[in-house]
């Protein structure tokens, strides 16, 4: 049951503690564990990854059996139907043609006396992505995380996820991989396999970069590895805030509810309303969704621990928990989602009105839906081109331009006392040192 | 004494020593340490800031000493030269200067049937500078951090420092403070300091973004606190690598290599050149250099150690190993140094020519000297206003549009298990809830 709160105290603790679901975890026994396996992996190399999907996924392989078989990529291909086929390219299009748009380009400027200042962007050499196992298995994750590193211009890109029980691979996930220019791919999953991609191993590579969603000792290890490589993000349970008025739909607003509750028993659905009425009709509306739900148990659970309807005086007044929040899927199911959006500061994305439920962003808009979680919208932003992109600042001063600034340097560079900073300069500006060369 | 090496695999595995200076240290004792003191500013908030700053700092401060008086801050500009303020003035207008260029702007597109995607930009709510004490406390260090933070338009900003043993900050950083912006400034330093702007006391506010380099404590506390806020990156000691042909002029590449050793016993110093007569010429500079150098041994210490000049066959040998490295600094000291640059992959700031020191840059050309080390070049780059900002995705779908990719999106959430996600789609699309609402 969906509870409603009338009361803004009330709320406000409760959208604190749904926050912080994640922050007040117990997490060192498990870092204890994910720090040995990073450890075993580091020096073992190949048979520590065989070691341990044995041990994890009750599965044994040979080293020649890591890699996924081109065989095995285009049977992929026979195995999943014509129209999933369809949608995953629709969406690896529409994906791409986002992303495409306002990639960091390099650049310089020239300044007076001949100096030049810029950046230049180049694309890591290689990434590795984390597509997790089991009950997060998705295609979409592929899409999401494959396409942004080839626009990127990454050359060499490598994927990891855990096999099944039969040591395979999800076929959709192999048919998203391919789509999205992805062919190096691992079977393997868990803490070890972001230790592989951190450290290399016989047959994986070491990357720069390591994105992609998993489950705790997956986000634990990428925490770990961070600083030997760059991560994408912490990634923790989903969530999406809905603030709706007068004008929202009910069986709309439900299902959006749902299709966030859905995905975990962690994850949080929250409505801010201005409508009492609608907040009950809302807390109706899911219960008659929920009846014929395939997943009901698990999505019960995340709707009676992190679901609540509150019922707020105004859109400002909703405007401002959802801001205290920092969701990380923001649904405006308002007359006027544009004017309403000025009052809004944090949100990992943002889906105005009534036609766009969150699916739609989950899968094929075009935005990523990879996006900062459990308030981290506060500072963070949705995973892209630029997580796979570096830049280098350009600086070139001429003898000239050094000699205007040479006093204001060595009096900084004195305040500093580094010596050799300030000589540095100095020496350049003696005309004693000016042509001695070998 | 500078060594010089001619053999490429030994340069290869020396350069691969130094760059793992940082990654191979054993800090588990020190983790431990920083957890506690973690754990007791979050739940005693400014007890334990007082505690640890008596126990590490050997001073005692009551509570309402804690933050910089505004007769302090003014006093500070009577304790500094007219010559430095003038030249952190200069510094900060030159950063702020190229700051200001090509900040994140939010943008829409619209597309067909009514569609609109965009990415909205805003400031971070808060942010907080950690600027180190000691041996390390630079007004040149406060203006790379407090310059992007202003520019981004961070509107609460916050800077933490390490009293010294007189309880005093140090006169030349609470300038550079005022001059970049910010007011609000608390004595407080190490590991503690950092819990308290990630999860705030009574007296220093929780921040979204902390930004800044520290000793070892310092940066094992902000990789614990990332995830519950935002961070710049995880600073090691400081390097140069330096790329010499015929053209070079052995005393000014002597003092730039000088200049990234006397930074810290760990700094590395590293030159690759064609002319092996340089490289002698370097080594004998070096020697010279150092005699009267008011850092000696500290910089003796970082030239034996991690100071090496590699005899290379050609400048696209040097360049190779260089991408190796991915070093913080690269200085280009060769005959064209633009040509050179098309061979480059990997380098946090490119110093261009036998005119730009690195000094020019860490000082005031304008870019920031808040630099990805110890290899993180490979996927890192400079501090910017991007640190203090993030985005929202935003996405509107007209009813059209939804109804032309819903069997797309119902197709996808099928083959994931994701019932609700259709549902949110088809629901939209079924006649009989349309005009559904309260």
């Amino acid at each position: 049951m969906l509870r409603i709160i009338t009361q803004i105290a009330e709320a406000t603790t409760e959208l604190q503690r749904i926050s912080d679901r994640t922050h007040n975890q117990q997490t060192e026994g498990k870092e204890v564990a994910v720090r040995e396996i990073l450890k075993t992996v580091q020096t073992e190399g190949d048979q520590a990854l065989l070691d341990y999907t044995e041990k994890f996924d009750q599965l044994t392989l040979t080293v020649d059996q890591l890699r996924v078989t081109g065989s095995e990529l285009d049977a992929a291909y026979q195995q999943v139907s014509k129209e999933l086929i369809d949608a995953i390219a629709l969406a690896r299009k529409k994906i791409e043609a986002f992303h495409r748009q306002r990639t960091p380009k390099s650049w310089v400027e020239f300044g007076d006396n001949q100096t030049v200042l810029g950046k230049r962007y180049t694309a890591v050499d290689r990434a590795g992505l984390y597509v997790p196992g089991g009950r997060a298995s998705y295609p979409s994750t592929v899409l999401m995380n494959a396409v942004p590193a080839t626009v990127a211009g990454v050359s060499r890109r490598v994927m990891v996820t855990p096999p099944g029980a039969d040591g395979k691979v999800n076929s959709a996930v192999l048919v998203a991989a391919q789509e999205a220019g992805i062919e190096e791919i691992y079977r393997v999953g868990g803490a070890h396999a972001i230790g592989a991609l951190a450290y290399g191993t016989e047959t994986i590579p070491k990357v720069d970069v390591i994105t992609g969603p998993g489950n705790i000792y997956v986000t634990l290890a990428k925490k770990m590895v961070y600083g030997t490589v760059g991560i994408d993000s912490l990634a923790g349970p989903s969530e999406v805030l809905i603030i709706a008025d007068h004008n929202a739909n009910p069986v709309y607003v439900a299902a959006d509810l749902l299709a966030q509750a859905e995905h975990d028993p962690m994850a949080a659905a929250i409505l801010l309303t201005t409508e009492e009425k609608l907040a009950q009709e809302v807390q109706k509306q899911v219960e008659v969704q929920l009846e014929n739900h395939p997943r009901r148990t698990l999505t019960e659970k995340a709707i009676a621990h992190y679901g609540v309807a509150v019922v707020v005086k105004s859109l400002t007044e909703a405007a401002k928990l959802s801001n205290l929040f920092a969701p990380e899927h923001l649904e405006l199911e308002v007359e006027d989602p544009w004017e309403m959006l000025n009052l809004i500061r944090h949100a990992g994305a943002i889906f105005m009105g009534h036609s766009t439920p969150e699916a739609v962003g989950d899968y094929l808009a075009g935005p990523n839906h990879t996006l900062p979680t459990s308030g981290a919208a506060r500072y963070a932003s949705a995973l892209g081109v630029e997580t796979f992109m570096k830049h280098s600042s350009l600086i070139e001063y001429s003898h000239t331009a050094l000699d205007d600034v040479s006093q204001a340097i060595q009096t900084l560079a004195q305040a500093e006392g580094l010596h050799s900073h300030s000589e540095s300069v100095r020496l350049r500006m003696s005309k004693q040192y000016d042509q001695y060369k070998c």
